[in-house]
């Protein structure tokens, strides 16, 4: 596995260590891990104390960022830093790899299809055309800031680079936030289904941007830009599909759910959402959009035809797991902002920042939502609440952290070093100040629903030992949800949809699979045949 | 966290990178995951039909270990040959912090206490003795072969090195073969306590040579290793006793069993073994003694405090984590032996290695079981089939090779290479040989039960279902132990054995930790100061 290392560091990363005994660094970074697990132990602990009090305004998000912050601080002072800093060394390629696909994958598989599907037209509204507009508008701010001189001055295409990773709303932060509360269906699926899909905008933007910046050629222009988002997402889409649909086939004729091979069946079961992302991923898409459809299209279909007992376990499986990844993602970023010696002359950066982001948001939101509201009946309308719900619900979270972390590896003259400080510093009042005061402004704005029932999660877990209805385990986001939902069972209205509406998208999806197949095929020997020229170049491009 | 690059490779570690586009590195990394995956994939499907055909020629574990051998020669022959070699870096790093311990825990978690622990005098002298007398003849006979020009010559202290490296009976694999069949309950304890606390001894005995070497100071005599061994045994265990305790403390009190927190609980319930092992890395003791301690303590005090779904799960969730990491083992050293430019003129330093290890283990085996009949009553003597079942089963595995890649940087002048090819020869040899027909000597030596009741494994699976008597799932190997199992609950003598033995122990272990912990702040605040004073000194020693 390639572990980048992070370079441009102010504080410096700690040099290689001399040719120690192993055991010496082995049992370094046995320190540094048992500091982790003592922190996530803490956490977790800290998270259930403040759950059973209800304190709405110290989420466990929150909590475990606060916990990464004070124990960062706390190595800080003391002078034992380096060496703790090389412990906690947070790689890009460890968040993307590991931390990132349980937490996506976790999120399809719970995700509800039908408050999903019937926002589909405006949650990609709000992810590719807004996630764009947020981007130019932030891009833009910032470029003319730096030339009015309010803030430190930056390169266009740098500006846009900040603005394509500041526009990640993050689905970690968003999501274990809301299902703490319980809000309205179609605002949830909103601001879910737009976060998760805006990542991979953004990272689609960053990339482009950044390729732009480092190819110097501006012949890039804005219709490449949406060409290439558009083959990532629909790429990426399909892939994931035809894997869950793989797995479905897999599962439903190798007989697998008999007694006895429950183990097989699970460690078959876990593999393939994996399989699903580095697929993606090695085809240069986006692994975590095509995790995500795994996720939906594996627990409709793949689901159903494992052993109850497989069913069970795999369910709690990956809610363990996606916990156990956030939760680490929190502390993670709290430690390091704690850590890190900041150089605190950009304080003007970060102020205009936060004000540009805000801005660029409301542009996004607002302008997407005109557009939809144009299209939708009138009984379908996003309601203006909704849509300030939407515009507070941004927050910043780990997917802007790491790629800021990857634009000190892209930047590396110091504007890089900029960007990440604001990033982290936007990030930590994001979420502790947002995430703190989330449940007021939902019940201010009246879209949560009674709020008292319980989290989310203790409602899926109830459900988990109900098989029979087991494909609504995702949608109970309250007790207003779950209501709707009997009355929907009731009337199967979700059977009629799933002929009508998911089985043909299905066999659509079937057939665009196979086209993507060819087209992939060609896309890996493509890449093959660059990556051999480019060696045999050895050019410095 | 840390990763050390493998140095001294004679095919040469791929250069390091040019700074190229991080999402090229990652998408590198990418295919390198997914390779592994399918490879996973395709030993579990291979496994579960060989398995079904009762194909007892070709263990599961030998069928990885063929899988990645025919995917790293298919690899060696291609010409991308560095670039995947860059993807399937394997580093003891990685084996000894994330594929170990859950496999070593599992072992713990799921041991049968009875056979274990009144065969413990028997396995401890296996294990100390037995190991010590192994390695020392190893290393003798090595370093005479070199004098008398059959074999390459070493110095004695690598001999010696090579010798304890190569005396560690591997617990993975002689688990997954002996669970395959159903062997009696007190071989299956020999075999499995030898192998798993060997382990221990073994890198015991190899950190102190390597040191012995490193600081050239003959100072170190026998007693020192003795005394050594001793310290880091019972401290890990002491450690690994106090940590499952406090689990079964905090779970027992903190009122976590009931409903609706099942993932907290499960959460909670993961994260201590590891914290286990890396609090016994971190205080340089040895991990896995410590989690194969905690496995054993938490499945008899803290699993019973667990609400019933958790129980269910973690007992899955545990089996699953370590069928993975098997695989991926033994997936991982057939791919990298395949991969490997072997330099074949070590072929007689490989031929004579394995008849002197032969002959060691011999020592071993028949020297311990003569001095434990000494002690034992007449009834309970270790019968003659026994002792040469033990000696057949001396398979070398992920132990023998993780501590070889370590030797290639503890002795960067090329023998470090050469015990590394040997080794590596070693372990396939045995796994394929040994592995392929330990069923037909077990049958010859009439020591198996029937053999046809399906694997441990599976029984595993049912036993599960049914909590009630939950704390024999690990007892069941084979038919005949099952009905001796049965007879043993009736009659309650497993009660009395708790009341009377287990139970003392663990008011003796209450203390011994209490004491322990003092010693172990101690240590740690030693160790603290040592890393200051060496780094005040910047000295090269």
């Amino acid at each position: 596995m390639l572990e980048l290392s992070r370079t441009g560091q102010p504080v410096g990363a700690p040099p290689p260590p001399p040719p120690a005994p192993p055991e010496k660094e082995e049992q370094a970074a046995g320190v540094g891990i048992l500091l982790q697990i003592s922190m996530l132990v803490l956490a977790f602990v800290l998270g259930h104390v403040l759950r059973r009090h209800k304190i709405s305004y110290l989420p466990e998000a929150s909590a475990s960022l606060l916990i990464g912050l004070i124990v960062g601080g706390l190595a800080n002072i003391s002078n034992t830093e380096t060496n703790i800093r090389g412990w906690f060394n947070f790689h890009e390629e460890f968040f993307f790899l590991f931390l990132l696909p349980p937490i996506i994958f976790r999120s399809g598989f719970s995700l509800a299809p039908k408050p999903f599907f019937s926002n589909f037209g405006a949650i990609v509204t709000f992810a590719i055309l807004g996630t764009f507009v947020a981007s130019i508008v932030t891009g833009v701010l910032v470029y003319l800031g730096g030339l009015t001189y309010l803030m430190y001055r930056l390169p266009l295409v740098e500006c846009l680079m900040f603005g394509a990773l500041i526009s990640a709303t993050d689905p970690v932060t968003v999501l274990s936030i809301f299902q703490e509360l319980g809000t309205d269906e179609n605002l949830y699926a909103l601001v879910f289904g737009e976060s998760v899909l805006n990542d991979a905008m953004a990272i689609a933007l960053y990339r482009t941007m950044s390729s732009v910046k480092s190819n110097d050629s501006s012949g890039q222009n804005l219709f490449f830009v949406v060409l290439n988002f558009l083959e990532t997402f629909f790429g990426s889409m399909s892939s994931g599909v035809g894997v869950g649909l793989l797995s479905a086939l897999l599962f439903k004729y190798a007989g697998l759910n008999v007694e006895n091979l429950h183990n097989l069946e699970s460690c078959l079961f876990v593999l393939f959402p994996y399989f699903s992302y580095m697929l993606a991923e090695g085809l240069g898409l986006s692994g975590i959009v095509s995790i995500l459809f795994t996720g939906i299209v594996m627990k409709r279909y793949t689901f159903s035809n494992l052993s109850e007992n497989s069913q069970h376990f795999s369910a709690a499986f990956f809610h363990l797991l996606s916990s156990l990844a956030e939760t680490f993602v929190f502390i993670y970023m709290g430690f390091d902002i704690g850590m890190e010696q900041h150089s605190w002359s950009h304080v003007g950066f970060i102020f205009f920042s936060i004000l540009c982001i805000g801005v660029a948001r409301a542009a996004n939101v607002f302008s997407c939502a005109y557009l939809v509201n144009l299209v939708r009946p009138a009984n379908r309308q996003i309601p203006l609440q909704h849509q300030k719900a939407l515009w507070y619900s941004g927050l910043r979270g780990a997917m802007a952290f790491a790629l800021a972390l990857q634009s000190v590896h892209d930047l590396p003259d110091g504007h890089g070093q900029t960007i990440f400080t604001a990033t982290t510093a936007i990030v930590v009042l994001t979420v502790l100040l947002i995430g703190g005061s989330t449940s007021t402004m939902l019940r201010a704005l009246k879209v949560v629903g009674d709020g008292h029932n319980g989290p989310l999660e203790e409602s899926f877990e109830g459900k988990n030992c109900n098989i029979g209805s087991s494909y609504d385990e995702g949608t109970s986001s309250g007790g207003k949800l779950k209501m709707k939902l009997k009355e929907f069972h009731s009337n199967a209205s979700f059977t009629t949809l799933d002929r009508h509406y998911l089985t043909p998208f299905l066999h659509l999806m079937t057939m665009v699979m196979m086209m993507t197949t060819t087209m992939m095929m060609e896309r890996i020997l493509m890449t093959q045949l660059k990556i051999r020229e480019e060696r045999a170049l050895q050019g410095p491009n």
